[in-house]
């Protein structure tokens, strides 16, 4: 650009320069498109995001998103120089135990980092989240402003590298951009093409640019790192496309200027070695001698963007304080849902069902608690992966979310629409949840089949690292999805998905433990959440509790003696077997207590004063009933408790058939009672 | 086509009107597709594919891939017209127990079943993985044959749903099937535009083939499921194109001639109901009042493409034979792998090491056993999703497979190369390991870190369905991985992939171990294996045994009293801690034994002999250290067993540092087992 300085130039090379002392200090990470990249994101950074480092929480800023997070580098760098709060301690503490700056970005670890990133391909399904959140939030605040004047309209940026863009999930998520018409998203493509086997096209020889036009983005193709005018050019061209994603193919050289290791492999993901870094410094006119060398001049430079960034702000905040004045009911519920607050007595319009031998199938109970949230929570929003009917998670009477051009006869759409559609597209629904979570305080949830969490495996963890209160209607919960077969029927997750720490995996024993469910979930607001829910109808049955579900484990039944011999311990579908086995066994003199214990980690979470009243120690004899595998449950079956469970694959057939075939079944709750007893009798 | 009778239209209607009938009597299932494909399928199976009725395993066969698992009837009722030995009643037990018919095609459970599918894009994908067999199997057997004139030349055909082109899985097989130039490969795409949700419009706009187009495939379109020569033609064109894979969009309208419920997404999971389905029979000239209705004629035509499938077969036979006289080592090879078989003395090749306190990375030294097998196992290949140099997964020397045309300066690449080259798409490696498992007798093997099994577990969870042996190599298993943080460090994952019925997870706790694993997992043919290998570097111990690790469990240290008081059980980086942690116990006068327990499934498999002698029920002071969470320990811990494990995420750091700072420590094991044997005594 015309303005550019000396000092920019400056700024541009420190940044390469540090990127490779700081990798050659660890001893590890990824120097190499730190380097390249240095002069482009410098630029976004410094004229082009609407962003202020003082205060990185403003709704209004513009969101930076590096899903190359192996890059982490071009991210720390940009706020160490931005004056986001990281200093050059913290540049040099990359990599270490306690640093600001871990290997991979983390959000909510160091300020200015908007997700977390590092599997490849979440960022830039993340962002696509972001975007879709950025209109909904519009539509919600100030849906009538004109295009680019309200105070909610901001841009999305991502960066992305050769890697993500090889990774399916970027796939889904940009397939659904490109049908989402989401104008207000720009991807940067790092088409170095180099990625840790070196060259790429030993694995990829696609035309990206062409399959990006086919899911309807506008592409722009920046040839060289070096060309910051095209690229700033290539930047305004996608801010002035407002009906379509926008993608930039920026072709760099991986770790310019090093001599010897630019271009390849080993630029990416090692240190340079002392004396290639030599040779960068000597190639841009630093003192190879010296390290982590950064100039006053420089970084008083590229920190007057603070300034810019506070006036860019201060004008922001006139055109929201009028809107806020002329607004107050919508700014009282930005505010309400940005505290993550729920509204006074939210819980009177949740259902509740009368005990009943037929009841319903959890999943429909479930339906019918968001038939009757709609209204009350507008912030709560979602669908499913095109299992919409089976997951029953539309709002009846909601629109669809998207442009009115995709409106089907069964879908009408609008742009700031509440019901979502994946499409068969479950991972990037995870990550999208993921980047609505993220993006603002809206609420949202996606439904598939049970099964199929482990295609959104890796953004369910990373909701979970992140601790972002996503949702997850998880329906056809076992065995009880019938006839499909052993390809749709979950076995082993409950147990695997109970395994990802900070995940809470919720699943009620019929109707109302069902609103109870969703109650907890919706009150919880520090990690996701994954409700388990039946196909099959089960029994509404007698003695559920609310508060009992949101500490995870209670006493459904009690012993008729008041002092149990036997705890009979079950989830979900399972709980109405070990209520049914409880007359049995009470028949016969044993005094029962029957447990029904939706969510483990909340379990755990109570005090051990709770846990003890509810599993006493001294009940030796104890019996845990779950039709998966029994993983979760030997931790508290101790050596005289017994687990029913399900340790094979299943079956196709009606699913009362595969409950008696693979004996989950009363009966066998009683035997296995019956064998615990022994147990401690002869013990 | 001109030479299409009467017999033939009768046909395809048959098919339609008994889609109808199985899922009404089933009353769920999925009849629209398998309708509206008729002609189309009928069309492939009578005049395209070279297969043999009576021969479903005849290698010379083309391959035929329903990636749409819902529409099993589509393959079922071919399977029954031509002969595969499904009679009328097996269509009439549609998805009930014990039939051959089960909800979604099961491979290993009905005959002329390529694959197991259902789980959306996954028989797509597997599909390019089947095409990259094909040729690497030519190249083992055939190399030197024209084009099209090898007894192993034959083709792959995959009919997709909407469904499988939205899963990111098949947008990263295709994009490798680009790569690859898979002339073998056509995909016939049902472009119904109906899904679950209805219309797909509401969530797919993208231009498909022009999409495909970009992954350097080549394209046709054809208007109108009823189009049979149009049809036949493209699939010609796709034959006759033989570098590049084919996608064939046939734009059908499903549920057709359904007069009231086709083209909607009524037709696509359920059953149509007794009047639709009358009104069908009726447009199709059928008696409404009769159900299954098959004429003698009809099924007599149908079956004819037994005689011409034998009379295909016997004339590939001649060509066969003239090869296997020509090539009687090439044929010894191919009789040996086909029979998953290993050769004589194999291994002799197995590396062995000294003990030794610094020792090498188990990830290293599974490096070394794949440069000593590459001589010895032809069949064995496999590669990376882009981490080959960390997952140490290349055999030095060896080609990469692909076209020569994708070599690069580090990996030269020819058509029968061995080394695979994934890029960045772990999912779509787990799919296309299992294709070529699935296709032939080699032995893939795929590498990617643990981490990154939750992005292919919906893959390895087929192949333990499948029973079919592919390997992973998962490395950096642990905190061990270091600076990278907690995005890359697994923590659930080892209990999460145990839970997996039938897959074998093994993590060996040296060198010798993993020599020991190598061969175990090689030697066992029944169903996936990973290798969970460290990155950081780990002592060579005294007294791994290589049996004991086939048995998954074995005694490596015993208690120098001979009789333990208490056992230490370790996988992995953390045996060497447990070997530590029993020194000091020694000296302070507790005899330690200490059990390394690289494979929890294959001890399980174990007689209770050999487990009791191993983990003798009467000891019941226990230590279970593994750098994870403990869920999959607990149920051998017993009431006064303790489990030192990590029940959190990870952190950026030197993983020195991480082991001290998360305790999975020596002293962490030794007051472990001071409070173990507490219990016990105080018990």
């Amino acid at each position: 650009p015309e303005d550019w300085t000396e000092l920019d130039q400056r700024a541009v090379d420190t940044i390469r320069v540090l990127a490779a002392d700081a990798v050659e200090k660890c001893g590890s990470g990824h120097p190499g498109t730190a380097m390249s990249l240095a002069p482009a994101v410098y630029a976004l950074f410094q004229r082009v995001l609407r962003h202020d480092p003082n205060d990185a929480s403003w709704i209004g800023r513009d969101r930076f998103v590096l899903s190359a997070g192996h890059s982490s580098l071009t991210l720390y760098l940009q706020l160490y120089l931005s004056g986001y709060g990281l200093e050059l301690d913290d540049i040099k503490g990359l990599r270490t135990w306690g640093s600001a700056t871990p290997g991979h970005p983390e959000y909510g670890h160091t300020t200015g980092v908007e997700t977390t990133t590092g599997p490849l391909g979440q960022g830039l399904a993340n962002a696509v989240g972001m975007a879709m959140a950025a209109r909904r939030e519009r539509g919600l605040f100030d849906p009538d402003a004109e295009p680019g004047e309200s105070a909610f309209d901001h841009q999305i940026y991502v960066l992305a590298s050769d890697g993500d863009i090889e990774e399916g999930v970027t796939s889904e998520a940009s397939s659904l951009a490109g049908t989402q018409q989401l104008g207000n998203l720009t991807v940067i493509y790092d088409a170095n093409e180099i990625s840790i086997e070196d060259d790429t096209h030993i694995a990829l020889s696609e035309d990206t640019a062409k399959r990006y036009e086919a899911y309807g983005w506008h592409v722009v193709t920046v040839d060289g790192g070096e060309d910051v005018q095209g690229f700033l050019d290539a930047v305004e061209a996608a801010r002035a496309e407002t009906d379509r994603p926008s993608m930039i193919v920026l072709r760099t050289v991986i770790g310019y200027p090093a001599p010897n290791k630019m271009n390849s492999g080993k630029a990416h993901g090692a240190a340079l070695g002392a004396e290639e870094v030599a040779e960068v410094k000597k190639a841009l006119g630093f003192d190879p001698e010296k390290s982590f060398e950064v100039s006053e001049e420089v970084l008083a430079h590229t920190r007057s963007v603070a300034e810019r960034g506070r006036a860019s702000h201060e004008k922001w905040q006139i055109a929201f304080d009028a809107w806020a004045d002329e607004n107050p009911q919508r700014k009282a519920l930005l505010d309400r849902i940005s505290a993550r607050q729920l509204p006074e007595g939210w819980t009177d319009a949740l259902p509740a069902w009368e005990a009943d031998g037929k009841g319903i199938a959890t999943r429909k109970a479930s339906a019918e608690v968001l038939a009757n949230l709609k209204d009350v929570l507008p912030e709560l929003w979602g669908g499913s992966s095109d299992l919409a009917e089976s997951n029953n998670t539309t709002m009846k009477g909601a629109d669809s979310f998207g442009p009115e051009s995709i409106s089907t006869g069964m879908f009408p759409a609008q742009p700031y629409g509440r019901t979502l559609h994946f499409g068969v597209r479950e991972h990037a629904m995870g990550s999208l949840l993921n980047g609505i979570a993220l993006h603002g305080g809206t609420r949202p949830y996606g439904g598939t089949f049970l099964i199929f969490s482990d295609y959104m495996r890796p953004a369910v963890r990373l909701a979970a690292l992140m601790r972002v209160p996503t949702i997850y209607v998880w329906t056809h919960d076992s065995i009880g999805l019938g006839e499909d077969g052993p390809t749709h029927q979950p076995i082993e997750q409950l147990a695997s998905l109970r395994g990802i720490p900070g995940l809470s995996v919720v699943r009620p024993a019929d109707s109302n433990e069902t609103a109870a469910a969703w109650k907890a979930v919706l009150e919880k607001t520090d990690g996701p959440a994954g409700l388990a829910l039946t196909r099959q109808g089960v029994p509404t049955l007698e003695g559920t509790d609310r508060a009992g579900v949101a500490r995870g484990g209670y006493v459904l039944a009690e012993a008729s003696s008041g002092t149990p011999e036997l705890v009979l311990t079950a989830t979900g579908s399972e709980v109405q077997l070990a209520v049914e086995a409880r007359k049995i066994l009470e028949a016969e003199g044993v005094a029962t207590r029957v447990v029904s214990m939706p969510c483990v980690e909340w379990f755990d979470a109570q005090e051990d004063d709770y846990r003890e009243q509810v599993l006493p120690s001294s009940v030796r004899a104890r019996v845990f009933v779950e039709a998966g595998i029994a993983q979760s449950w030997h931790r508290f079956a101790g050596d005289n408790g017994e687990i029913v469970s399900l340790e094979h694959f299943g079956a196709s057939a009606d699913y009362k058939t595969l409950f008696n075939e693979f004996g989950i079944t009363t009966d066998a709750v009683v035997a296995a009672a019956r064998r615990s007893l022994s147990s401690v009798r002869s013990g």
